[in-house]
């Protein structure tokens, strides 16, 4: 157990630097994207840290209710899409890296959508990881989140087993109780057996009506900072 | 004025007789996709009719709360996809109807995703328009509605003005704010100068992230039953 919690620490202390790095990459002025989950949080935090202590004048998109309210707490000004239809920079972090393209699976911390609206809208995409998340195949770590339409999911869930999926589950809360992302909408958690080919996937889970979208972000990364024992590596696709 | 209300009772009476033309196919134990919209209307009263005078025993999935609320006020019992994974039937009208292939444009009653749902769980896909729904070219009367996530939408327009679209502008009610589907996310109503290939574009409007759905229905109809001057013509494609 304490070995166990002896782990956590050192992944915890691998994604807080590869946050640091990355908001090193942030200028005076930049319209950010601020991303969702427990390596976007170091992020923010270390950006909340260069607004306070240099005077870094920014502003931030947020990809999630939580982030945002972490943003306003640090001081980090809020902006949206008609002030700023392009952002210089997107931060955030992800559940699988491929090794090669940097092909990513996104979406366990629920905010798939936003995130990849942000990651679209941002010239640079750089993406914070620890080395526990590089992969040689998509989908052999984490399950595919998919967003959909809650009316009719079991719809959308029998033809997500189409595609090749084992299990398609509904994601809970951990009280039980069906999650709701912040558009609305339900996450089905999809679990591959290896996915051998992630643009045919794509493409075939988008033509899924009922498909909000879904955890796959395919060329869609400018570089990857993988923290590892030995320092962080910069990854470039 | 006289005359304009003339015409319109006569499209209205071409719709009514498509509608019930249409509900000749329910056979008892039916489960049946209940469409949206005027022609739709007509439909769901014509099958209200066979329940109330032949006991006529079928259930249906409705493709909004309109359609919901006059199915229940017809004594039409409600089904969902947990019970009826499987409609034998869709009855539903369009806004745009290919000749040829019998490709359509729909979703100006709003519902284009519900009832692009029902559609695609239905064993046979019957649609009823009046003659003048009938095009050569998709785009040339009505804008394919997109359904988009509020949240940065002004992206997915952007983005959807990539794909040839004129305007793309969010839809209204008539009390002058913005019109939210029963899904909680907003119509997008793209004008295109005639759509020459309607497959690319749909692929094209699916890849964009915060789309949900569109108004594009390919391959989808197993039928179409056009209620003209002389008659009523059924296509198949």
């Amino acid at each position: 157990m304490l070995q166990d919690e002896g782990i956590r620490d050192r992944v915890a202390q691998l994604k807080e630097e590869a946050a640091r790095q990355a908001v090193t990459y942030v200028e005076d002025g930049m319209a950010i994207g601020l991303g969702t989950g427990s390596t976007a949080r170091f992020m923010i935090d270390a950006l909340g840290e260069r607004v306070r202590t240099e005077g870094l004048r920014v502003c931030g998109i947020p990809t999630s209710e939580a982030s945002a309210e972490q943003a306003r707490r640090l001081g980090i000004p809020l902006t949206d899409f008609v002030n700023h239809p392009i952002l210089d920079i997107a931060i955030d972090g992800a559940d699988e890296v491929l090794r090669g393209s940097l092909g990513l699976v996104k979406g366990l911390g629920g905010a798939l959508l936003r995130e990849k609206i942000v990651a679209t809208a941002a010239k640079r995409f750089v993406v914070i990881v620890d080395q526990s998340k590089l992969v040689d195949k998509l989908g052999t770590h984490a399950p595919v989140p998919v967003e959909v339409t809650p009316w009719g999911w079991e719809r959308a869930a029998k033809w997500l087993g189409e595609t090749g999926a084992r299990a398609c589950k509904p994601r809970m809360t951990r009280d039980g109780s069906l999650f709701i992302t912040d558009n609305g909408n339900m996450i089905l958690d999809c679990h591959y057996p290896g996915i051998d080919n992630p643009d045919e996937l794509c493409q075939a889970i988008l033509a899924i009506t009922g498909v909000v979208d879904h955890g796959l972000f395919l060329g869609m990364a400018s570089e990857v900072l993988v923290a590892g024992l030995d320092g962080i590596e910069r990854l470039v696709p």
